[in-house]
């Protein structure tokens, strides 16, 4: 892996409470690297519900075969994850990977094996060494503590430059509940999963049908709506589980139900606010990122052709050699917006840059001012606005530029 | 633009003989280059047919709309071609620069201004200076040669470090014709139409509407199978002129009639033949390209399912990093193929590295011989077959791979 420094866009990780019912720790495996964590065990409160979102790859790894499954019962008592191997394309062997590590961490909790989580992250193809997370785990077991989310943040860690968390409260009637998430991904970051692994955990007692409506639609309106290089991994994981240690009134069973919704609305808000914090974060560690990325579309003829446009726009190499140029160069972005295959009006299309609208119906603004497109170009962040003209459908998507980082990063990987 | 050094998979022009009809020349006009010639221009004799297979982009540039219109009568006199401005989200300007330039030339020729073909390829949103073009029309007219093919080769280019022409003769009954390409391209190459311009012409006699046929067939089957990095043009174009000045039988008149077909069977494979070539040079100049990759799926459901599969395989960055990186990294490969979104069968995949299969049946083969892969990996032909052990659908496309040099190019375009 090449060595490279923390990205320029790189946050602080916030403070992070603990969470009453969970508990953390992380741990050297020597599953690939040296000298560093790759191996973290989450303990969940019995009684914990759990819901899941995973990538859209038709190629998915055994972990994520393990997890659906999983999910089912909507219990969770436990969750290991590792970096370093991905355990996909692994045939049998990576389905028996599973069972054991599950089987493991589900004697030293006392629990059924289906109750136990798993994730890998890393590279693909090559069979995990389950016998070293196995081994892993008693310590871990003992390890376990409150106050660990730092080292299990930077225990998922694969080519992240840093490490990423996000923690919000929210109200649910009177009390105050927890949501904190951790995260990890930098390169295989596209639509329909973001390529990463994220898990988020509250305090809060939700039945897990709740808990899974929210997590779809915060996922849909988060990491579904960022890409960092177009490639969707087979690894994409999302899990949020919600140990019921806080006092509040009970949530009503029934999903769709007025008062649920009602009683959770400022939860799923702020579930929505983490889980977009986190994805930003994932963009920030694009690899190679030197820049983040902000794209609104207005204007066209539905929401969906405006995601669809705004993600042609993301990906397109392109444009994003152009922002890693600081050339604000809308004519590739006329043309991602042209490939898309969405319906577009070629003499109605308009294109801002930080504001600045540099090309309006169709043709160049007679005469704008470069200075301050210039100026913006230079910054860490980059908005581009681009108005259709045609109908009411609008999207925002982010992304990254593409640099010499990203094929440092990428043309060394495993060598 | 970036100075580069000539692709290390160029090949060296092929010799260009006469064809009777068609003369040519070129002029350094001052669109944008400095020192070079940037305008080409070529007489095709009184009757030629023409067929043109353009963009998919929904934001074409002026002269698409201009060739599309002029395209209905079949007859064609003279192209002009300008390198430097693609004179595209030009509005107004775009269109009138276009309607001038074609009657300027028209009036050289004696011949309707819709007989006049144009294609602009360059930068995106300024506007063309057309009064330069127009002024070089009289020293191009006085200079038009039937030897100066290496010259409109060159004066087409853009980014390309290169010129691209591929010859071949055909049979037409008794007769021997020839067909003769020139093309330019190397960024902005996508499916549906590879960013690139090409123009065929040939001496046979061949109605409009049979050329057009063979020239669809015969873009879908090379163009369109290449991608140099998804981004596709809004000034692809194809140009196919048939000046009738080969004595042969003359060819039957209605469409898809057996007759014609035997008659034009030969001619329509070395047609093939001649796109290929371009495609494939197109490719091989592809911005910083270091290696010219070849990926056959076999075992798709379909055929149209194989091409999107090795499609989302032939743009993915980590793919193109890795072969850049001379690492046969088959996990990203996998990778490629789940994110497609077309039926796959994670178990029943295959994937082998120029010739050595390395994976099998959704696994790494066990001891597989990683010496003759290793050495494939460093040549400059990478080949990377993908069994889907589904069904018989197959497809192949080519492209190349990600470097440094594509981001040195691209993030310093315009400045």
């Amino acid at each position: 892996m090449a060595k490279t420094a923390i990205s320029p866009l790189a946050i602080k990780l916030p403070e992070l409470p603990p969470i009453a019912g969970v508990r953390l720790a992380a741990a050297a495996a020597g599953i690939r690297y040296a000298g560093r964590t790759d191996v973290v065990l989450a303990e969940l409160a019995p009684g914990s519900t759990v819901a899941g979102v995973f990538t859209s790859s038709k190629c998915p790894g055994a972990p994520i075969d393990w997890c659906r499954a999983a999910l089912k019962s909507g219990k969770a008592r436990a969750v290991v994850v590792n970096a370093g191997n991905a355990n996909v394309f692994t045939g049998k062997a990576g389905t028996d990977a599973c069972t054991m590590t599950a089987r493991a961490a589900a004697q030293l909790f006392g629990c059924p094996a289906k109750q136990v989580f798993l994730a890998s992250t890393g590279v693909i193809g090559e069979i995990l060494p389950h016998q070293k997370l196995v081994g892993a785990l008693p310590g871990l077991h003992a390890d376990l503590a409150d106050t660990s989310w730092e080292a299990a943040a930077r225990g998922i860690m694969t080519t992240d430059t840093f490490p990423k968390a996000a923690t919000r409260t929210a109200q649910i009637g009177e009390a105050t509940v927890r949501i904190t998430g951790i995260a990890k991904g930098s390169g295989m970051i596209a639509p329909d999963m973001a390529t990463m692994l994220c898990f988020v955990f509250t305090d809060a007692k939700i039945p897990a049908d709740a808990l899974q409506t929210m997590l779809r639609a915060g996922v849909a309106a988060s990491f579904n709506c960022t890409t960092v290089d177009s490639d969707t991994s087979t690894s994409d994981t999302v899990l949020l589980f919600a140990t019921g240690q806080a006092k509040h009134a009970r949530i009503p069973a029934a999903d769709g139900n007025a008062a649920r919704n009602r009683a959770l609305n400022d939860f799923a808000a702020k579930l929505n606010e983490v889980l977009l914090d986190l994805a930003l974060q994932v963009v920030r560690d694009g690899e190679g990122a030197q820049k983040l990325v902000r794209i609104d579309i207005t204007g066209a003829v539905t929401a969906k052709s405006a995601k669809r446009i705004a993600m042609s726009v993301a990906n397109s190499p392109l444009v994003k050699t152009a922002i890693a140029g600081e050339d604000a160069n809308w004519g590739r972005i006329v043309m991602a917006v042209g490939k898309a295959g969405e319906p577009a009006d070629r003499d109605r299309i308009s294109v801002a840059v930080g504001g600045t609208w540099m090309a309006r119906d169709g043709g160049v603004v007679p005469g704008y001012d470069e200075a301050p497109v210039v100026a913006h170009m230079k910054g860490r962040e980059v908005g581009i606005e681009i108005d259709l003209g045609l109908g009411r459908g609008r999207a925002t998507v982010w992304t990254c530029d593409l640099t010499h980082g990203y094929i440092d990063i990428n043309g060394s990987y495993r060598s």
